[in-house]
């Protein structure tokens, strides 16, 4: 079945301790869509400008992603650039140019408003809801975060969390939501925003799901050689949709396997810069992944 | 089979956000030996002065660990005391005032040499090697640390390390001791000072352990109530110790579940001040969360 994944569409410059590389294709619907894409059709939603290069746009057609729900407008594609500290868990934002976003409004083509399977990845809020708002009759809408929106439209993110089955966010959101140290109750108290399904994003530690009063510890594929984690957590949540999507079975039964083949996702997307190493994987190098990670956690 | 574990025995004050408990029972030794004695006969090193409380001698005994290796010395018994930041991760220490401790050199009862499986609770090297001296042939030795050892002890760690079969540290050790940050490059590293088995801790997020050019990534169980951290760690090591000892056939087929054990006996530890909670839990309640643990990480 069809995902539907909107976010930002991004050119990304980004510094480590190791290297620079400069307008990378990135952008949490960029990382998610590719991510997703392993596992069967995308649809895409998202604006670039016009400056965007033609050689990301082969990247996503090359991944078969549907581009009909992605604008491009004359300006600027957005542009983030950031640093990371020597631990790479750490990093700052040096520069964010909104350009063509800071007027996107998603419009959904006909052909995308019957997807099933949806996945907001990191924007604002108001504008996933806007997405929702044309969608017929989602099977599963799963929703993810960041720290900003926390702190400047928190009202437009509550009003959507009553509108998703699966809240996905990091662990000092999940304590800054709730207002509560301790995760297990984090969750817990963010289950009552309406989220039936909260999974909390750990990193190179995991990530936790909550879910019909149970737990599950889904572990994070140990990387010897970290290049850049940026784009990690969307390839997570894109891995764990695209999955769902091609299983078959009512979503809820799946959610572990999911999280296990995002984490595999996501894996790839750390060992190279922007999309590089993603891009480059195929599911049978996540299969692999995934049954090594079978084997890490088996007891 | 029967399981030797040196370390410090101390009394700890102990402060967290919520509450503060004075000469608590603690250290290293304490909470490893209570934690290894759910599994079996425990035979316990260390030193307390005359003013150690009859109390804590009873709950030694309760837990039917042998104290013929404890020496009770004039002089008042070694006291630590920490605050612990509201995450409940981070402490410093407050005070540490050694008493009998400046002068302890570990005396093995003769009852003690044959031991086939031991545990260097944290201590100063030098003395973890002279206990290992007055063993006859251990089947098993595992040992523990702490940075200070790694700032102040180095030489004496590193002869050590040639001499124990599994080696146990917390992330940020690892990465001191192996002067790497990916922990997964700083496991091979410590391999390569002598250890077969690294287990590297990481608090909530479980531990890893490498060993025959595998990983393994061992759960914590999650809390919603962290009474106070202290001698988690010791109690992982301690519960990991005593299972292998239990459990039939070599100790390195074990080493999972032996681990997982620990990570159960650990969970108490964190649930209340100093002994308290671990001192309550039985064979049966930790069986409970080793199940749990299984559910809590099948995919």
């Amino acid at each position: 079945m069809s995902v539907l994944i909107v976010g930002s569409t991004a050119l990304d410059s980004i510094k480590t301790p190791r290297a620079e590389n400069a307008r990378l294709l990135g952008g949490s619907a960029s990382h998610a869509a590719v991510a997703a894409s392993f596992f069967g059709p995308v649809k895409l939603v998202g604006i670039v400008g016009d400056d965007f290069p033609r050689r990301y746009l082969d990247l996503y057609r090359k991944h078969k992603i549907d581009l009909e729900g992605l604008q491009i407008a004359p300006g600027k594609t957005f542009h983030w650039s950031g640093e990371y500290e020597v631990n790479m868990n750490n990093r700052r934002t040096l520069a964010t140019e909104l350009g063509v976003f800071e007027t996107f409004l998603p419009r959904l083509p006909e052909s995308y408003r019957d997807s099933p399977f949806v996945l907001l990845a990191n924007i604002a809020p108001s504008l996933q809801g806007h997405v929702l708002d044309q969608m017929r009759r989602p099977r599963f809408v799963m929703a993810d975060t960041m720290d900003l929106w926390l702190n400047i439209a928190l009202a437009d993110l509550l009003k959507l969390l009553r509108r998703v089955d699966c809240f996905v966010l990091n662990e000092s959101e999940a304590r800054q939501l709730a207002q509560e140290d301790n995760l297990m109750r984090a969750a817990k108290k963010i289950h009552r925003l309406g989220p039936k399904h909260v999974i909390v994003k750990k990193g190179e530690h995991g990530a936790v799901l909550s879910s019909g009063g149970r737990l599950f510890l889904c572990p994070a594929f140990p990387l010897d050689r970290v290049a850049d984690p940026t784009g990690a957590g969307d390839s997570f949540a894109g891995g764990m949709i695209g999955w769902l999507a091609a299983a078959r079975g009512p979503a809820e039964a799946g959610l572990r396997r999911a999280m296990v083949y995002g984490s595999a996702v996501a894996s790839f997307c750390c060992e190279g810069f922007g999309l590089t190493a993603t891009a480059r994987a195929s599911r049978a190098a996540i299969e692999k992944r995934f049954k090594a990670l079978q084997l890490l956690t088996r007891f």
